[in-house]
């Protein structure tokens, strides 16, 4: 990714430029405010603001005058209550707000979580730059065998510089062949809001982005999750350590009972207190289907 | 409406704490942060915390990299361009965050607005506090003759003061029966999830409500209106002052395009050409309705 | 609860009036389409309309020129798939409209579920009826001495009468003086929009509700659970019947993956591994909570 | 646009395919239902379900028992004057699923409606079909020089033959590197989540779409608009006609007070008195700038 010197300046300028404010501040996020976080080739994050920290929740959810409980000790505690029992109103209290650059294909799964404010920059309006997401022969891999919607396997050497070779000689063509048409060397040029559809969906755009935590942690379970596209959770993975660094007790509870949680169905429960009093539990007896079992031994650490 | 003595030391201490921060500000948003805005008899509104300025509409509208234009009269061009077009997304990436103490009865037209962030203080979980509201004698209207959902004239002197005893008798029986019912005087005591059904609408509630600044101007469109009920629009109309000073320039943008506009339909807009050519146009001959006609010649400054 | 002739009249009529649709049909649902299903003494749930049914989840699920799939036996595999996987979005795909009359008090806690289409009877515009909510004995508990936001005992036979009793007569002294404000015996009249603030939160009112299938999965879960009040469990138990009989595949994974299941933290399945190994775990050794290690208990069947 | 003939069979199913209802239904609709109708070259939208009618606004705003008012005369007076007055919670109460077949490059501007509910067909799962939008000659124009995300004129023939060449050669250049990269002659085969980012932004894509009538409107007056992008108001232009089959009362209200209807700022409400007064009104003592002078002249159909 390379930024240009006006860019640079401009980040620079905004990271300088403190001034007092009686809002509640989350040090960890004064940190990394407006850096640039660089993600896959040409891609980055970078947080343009926040709303709130820890206490914050902690004060909504008392409804308090001042700033919520004394000691951290309490709001710990509170704040882990809160994220067990689903009581999701005080985490939305909190707000924070991305820009970001991702290639096209990795937008279109992002903008379908709804509950999030987003400006996108327009192609009717303006030309994109000439970038696209080439991955890296190591996440280059082969249909996956079992999952539909999955990858398995490495792609190998050969095959994987063909596919590196394929998508860099489409990605250019089709951008030359899009400026020639917005060109107007003696011509008309073509309307950018028609020549944008010749650009393929590695291309990169970018947006801000905006929503609160409870929404954005819901994001985080589902991106940050080894079923998930890798060239979505490599943001995702970036927003967890950005998060972890603005409310850590609120990403503390989230790891304890969202992303490092298990569930078990009604059947696997069952199942499991059967294990627990010595039963031979099967497959065949336990009311689970194949997948359903094999994800039951996992939890439990047994052998499917 | 008072508050302890201890809640005001809270809220000077939030007052005092000023931190530096590198995000956007807004330095009339920095004046009225924490303060008590008293609205009715017992009711507040404060602001908790806020994010963005006019300057990130502008700069959301662009994705920029820095802080949007450089000069503030094009982004008060750009601003009004954006309200007067429909644009909203822009004016999402501000948000605000309130402290508001209000009648039930208004909290129940409140929450109609969905597009909101809520935490309620919990009568399940705390015991409310000995306050109503009582409306002032000049506030006490009697049925509108000509509106279903309005009011009319304002009750005569003995009219008004009976309905003032009668609510102020009945609000302080249903109370002290609600205290009476939770209390433990060598009895179980009612749980206080059941115990508030006892209570009238016009005790007092608080919640903190966060919303972001697009969906803030939907809902002073419809509640600082004339056709809103005064007691919510009392509220509306503080939130338009407090607007004004977070962001000026979205704030005049809404009051020229939306608070400030009119509406001409399909025939008002075939019946003002038919006026301005000097046609004879009345509500016969104008495919108007009669309550239409009467908004129509509102709208031109004609006798209807 | 009592309809008056021409409300039993009217919902005759729409029993009666059926119409050949090419739609989706619930066999089920038809049958209890418009039905009263009373709930507490005054209240009721009907279900005024509907759309789609276990086809349509597959359907939306596979973006089907026709049907889904041919097999009801594969139909029920993906929807649990679709369940156990948080695909959410082929849920939404069904909708539900209810006409439902319930207390204010839980009216207030209902219309926390955001995503949802509401038309509440206007006490502005119309006179509310005089029917209050009188729970029964069996139903009047005492504060929880564990839980803050829950009911403990049941009340003894004297404060239960007791309370019935101050129930009853604060809600008719109440209701009559607010028909007597409203009434213009040689006076005004007070409006219907101040008027209504006498009244107590056990009063009935009346809302058309709609929302899709999996946002109703979110209120069941949450409203038909122990935590919840009984007040709005019972409409949670009732609809939950009524989806049955709508989307019986559906109804039977949210039983399996979402009613009955049980969640683990990070730390309980680290906890679950080693009491399986044989290892002696306590609350001290396992880095759970009090709490969380009596709920940890309960999942595995273990005295805590 | 091709279906195949089992395509063809399945929509000939569904519409065959009548049961007996007590719902509310639309004569209209039910004529419509299923129908493929072509937009563009190879897209279509067809209405797979719906729920409601004209007299389920009326229903839903009176909280009726029965089927609303009794005169359909009525029924259009209520209609229209929920909408001259905002009150858009009765037209939520009407649902509409569409299926929809469209380029990628829409829809990712269809998308931006957030509050609906979407499932896509899915090119992680799947291969997609070899089938792009390629603009017909007349709809090929040039950037517009006066707006800066619109068109201007049409392309000349030798020009417009040009780009349809490029876009032509590039999406099927594109494709059968995807087909190659997928394929697996003695080869791993890259994974479908990856080989879909060589594909161009004018590929078509299929969605399932439901959203409700009042967020319908929304969509239509932004989409059905001179403003909207062609590719995408063709959408909207068929959609209105299915609407107003389905809801004609309110329809035509849509109609009469959003679609044709014009908005005056405040400026403009002023200026338009003065004109009327017959003072000499312009742009520069009119405190409009310069394009909103133009719409003002439109809108009373005054030279500018």
């Amino acid at each position: 990714m390379s930024l240009t010197d006006e860019q640079k300046e401009e980040i620079k300028n905004q990271r300088s430029n403190s001034l007092p404010s009686k809002r509640a501040i989350s040090p960890g996020m004064e940190e990394t405010l407006f850096l640039v976080h660089e993600i896959l080739d040409h891609g980055f994050i970078r947080v343009i603001d926040y709303m709130g920290n820890d206490a914050s929740i902690v004060q909504a959810a008392r409804v308090s005058y001042g700033e919520g409980t004394k000691k951290s000790r309490d709001d710990k505690g509170l704040i882990r209550y809160l994220m067990r029992h689903w009581h999701s109103t005080p985490f939305e209290m909190c707000e924070i707000k991305f820009h970001i650059k991702l290639p096209v294909f990795v937008a279109r799964q992002w903008i379908r979580h709804r509950t999030a404010n987003v400006n996108e920059y327009s192609a009717r309006y303006s030309i994109l730059d000439k970038e696209f997401y080439i991955p890296e022969p190591q996440n280059l891999a082969s249909q996956s065998s079992v999952n539909n919607q999955g990858r398995g396997e490495i792609l190998e050497e050969e095959e994987a510089s063909k596919v590196i070779e394929t998508l860099k000689n489409d990605s250019i063509r089709c951008y030359d062949n899009y400026e020639e048409m917005l060109s107007q060397n003696n011509k008309k040029g073509l309307a950018r809001e028609l020549a944008r559809m010749n650009l393929p969906m590695n291309i990169y755009t970018q947006w801000y982005w905006k929503t609160d935590l409870h929404n954005l942690f819901n994001f985080l379970r589902l991106r940050n999750d080894k079923h998930a596209q890798y060239e979505i959770r490599v943001y995702a993975e970036k927003i967890c350590q950005i998060t972890k660094s603005w409310v850590p007790l609120a990403y503390g509870a989230f790891e304890e009972y969202q992303l490092g949680n298990q569930h078990l169905s009604a059947s696997g429960v069952l199942a499991l207190r059967r294990v627990l009093r010595g039963e031979n539990v099967t497959q065949e007896n336990s009311a689970m289907g194949k997948r359903e079992w094999i994800e039951f031994c996992q939890i439990i650490g047994k052998e499917s």
